[in-house]
């Protein structure tokens, strides 16, 4: 037979065999049966192919396919025409297909399902517009993410998962049976970022991190992606450019690579365009005199809350950096500023529309004694820090990174309410499966 | 002064400014002091600067430099010569130096030190040169993984690390409470893949995985990464191609970007050359064959062993491919040979030198009812299955994939015996420190 002789493309090759017979594989994600011609919509991951099949070129064919279920998996020949209508699409005009039942009828319909219904069918969920919408954008923030740190001299160093320590309590932490010991799954690869940037100068680590949220949250996961550069001679100033360089970059890499997913989303890319450093710097006394104006209180010396922070985000055309927030309720790592020793030389990149912090970072103690004593005060095991301060008494020198959630990332540039479409398979407080 | 005023420049952009004077920041990584001239080693990540300093030049500086303890922080002042010697060479006439001292003596010196002793001090000894070249290369490799699967229409679909089921035992599950049930750290994203396949066709995961050895190994790790490509409408031949394309792709950009840290590990990189597919593939059977005439033995329908994967590569100038393995020893999901029921549609990828298993993969069951009943016959737990067995329900496809190692390729291309030093901070059995 010559038909299946065709040979077998992609969707998004089909404008290059206009003329042609092709044979198509993937999976049935449209159709519309008439009397003398069906529409066939056939997707198969790079895209999503018109095909019509009409009763007078293959009546047994155009019979047979009477049964097709959505979601079959099908392979499909037919000659490529352009679309009558549509310049610049194809359409494909079968002479043949070969099917394989579904068992059962799909369980996702075109009809609206709830949120819950949908996650315990990710596994499928995954297939619709909507969600290869979303994965692909995260996909192109995760590659400009590395190509970003790769093509600055950054070496990747992957932080462990496993740590011996629970260094700020352990409310939020998982812990596992480590062999004869109990180990805890990282918060953040941080610490060990400083080691790698007194050995390679620039370094990041890009991997999951993990907090066992006890509440639910839009903005929370229980496992979630990372990325943290550290870099060595980087004061805090250094650690703001490299913060808004690294946003420009990987929105206009967004902005380039996925319109048509944006526009999938229906997102608003004008508020997109507009991230370009240098971004409006605000110190944490400003954003609280700020703040204030606008109705909004902070109590004395207190972190932000999600509330605050979309306020405050909301004065601005694209993402502010807040920096020097009180020492005292920041993490016990962070450099004292000089000048006003009860603020610290750390910064939080607020993003704009009401998402908040989806960068944290600042510049490092360098101090050995000002740190062993801040450990003390905080309490914490200092055997724990032995090694961590070693990175303080054999070249010590001064330090700064960040950390940038990849979810909130997704969730702000596609516009998501929550978190939860932002990762294949989220993990939240009652979601485990699939 | 009008040293302090001269650019702050990296060891690695030197050349770009002989005859002038800069400034550079790093670490004291060597240091001979005469009575006249000092030499000083300065490395900052991206490279090493050798550095004179004569009594003549700078009286004081010279007196103070005397106490540089090794891996001091300091920032040097001087003037950029091409070395009288060494062609392409530069060194640095210092005209001015600040340090900060160390806290005690450096505890890595030139005399050799235990494994133990090493890995202990692993957040220093990171700055060693071999460490150096080894997180390098492991680096690129990560890249070239990553671009390999970016250029070729693959969507980066992240498997989850917390999964609700011990799917094959939990004797090497790492086990966590998650809220209100248990969680196991994954093991394999692949049955995730399946699902990304259907949707997106071509997908990977890399992150990640675990395992709660029980024994010393060369070739084990308790966390490691992995990647894990899987293909729709690709057979079990499609798969043996992806990986040699993939591994000759991997290994060449290794060559072209790591040659000089290949050097320092005087790795013979005239093996890595002839890594070129197509590669040599073998059947299992054959393989046993041609094991005994070497005098090893297989049990009857068993895997092989490390020793006979290390006898069997050694016949090879580059990796070899298995294939066909005994279904009973091989995991659930491998689909049958359907000209040989006992064996499965799967291939290992062994890599040379007696380095063993780099790859594993296959073509995977695709109908419902032989899936379900070996799911029975596995005795797993079919209600953990549902999930996986919706993708046979609903537009079940030919797909098949494999997952690749990334520290036991670090680990080959190294030309390293253990597994250990491939990753920044390793966990094994009895290291779960710094």
């Amino acid at each position: 037979m010559v038909a299946s002789e065709a040979p077998i493309v992609r969707v998004d090759q089909l404008s290059e065999h206009v003329g042609s017979a092709v044979r198509l594989r993937g999976w049935l994600s449209a159709h519309r049966a008439g009397k003398k011609v069906q529409f066939l919509e056939l997707r198969d991951g790079t895209g999503v192919a018109a095909c019509v099949l009409a009763a007078q070129d293959a009546p047994e064919t155009f019979e047979a396919a009477r049964a097709l279920d959505q979601e079959c998996c099908l392979t499909l020949t037919g000659t490529v025409q352009a679309h009558p209508k549509k310049p610049g699409v194809c359409e494909v005009l079968v002479s043949d297909l070969e099917f394989r039942p579904t068992v059962g009828e799909y369980p996702i319909t075109p009809k609206e399902h709830g949120t819950d219904f949908l996650m315990d069918h990710r596994h499928l969920w995954l297939r619709s517009k909507r969600q290869h919408a979303i994965l692909r954008i995260r996909h192109s923030i995760i590659k400009a993410v590395r190509d970003f740190f790769d093509s600055r001299g950054f070496t990747l160093i992957d932080a462990p998962i496993f740590t011996p320590n629970a260094c700020e309590g352990t409310s939020t932490l998982f812990e596992t049976r480590y062999h004869e010991e109990t180990a805890y799954l990282t918060q953040s690869g941080q610490l060990y970022m400083e080691a790698a940037a007194a050995a390679f100068g620039k370094a990041y680590c890009f991997g999951p991190t993990f907090r066992a949220e006890k509440s639910k949250t839009r903005r929370h996961l229980a496992e979630f992606w990372m990325v943290e550069p550290e870099v060595a001679f980087m004061d805090l100033d250094g650690d703001m450019e490299l913060a808004e360089q690294f946003l420009e970059y990987v929105v206009g890499r967004v902005l380039e690579e996925r319109r048509p997913e944006l526009e999938v989303l229906e997102r608003n890319t004008a508020v997109l365009e507009s991230v370009k450093a240098p971004f409006p710097r605000i110190s944490y006394d400003d954003a609280v005199a700020r703040l204030a104006q606008l109705g909004q209180t902070v109590a004395a010396e207190d972190d932000f809350g999600a509330e605050h922070e979309t306020v405050l985000s909301q004065q601005f055309d694209r993402p502010v950096i807040v920096h020097r927030y009180p020492k005292a309720c920041k993490a016990f790592y962070m450099k004292a500023d000089p000048t006003r020793p009860n603020r610290a030389l750390c910064m939080d990149v607020l993003a704009p529309e009401g998402y908040g912090e989806i960068i944290g970072g600042g510049q490092r103690e360098d101090d050995l004694t000002v740190l062993e004593s801040t450990i003390n005060a905080h309490h914490l095991p200092p055997e724990a820090f032995e090694w961590y301060l070693d990175l303080r008494r054999f070249g010590s020198f001064p330090h700064s990174g960040f950390g940038l959630g990849i979810e909130r990332t997704v969730a702000w540039l596609c516009g998501l309410s929550h978190v939860r479409e932002t990762i294949p398979f989220p993990r939240l407080l009652n979601r485990l499966r699939p």
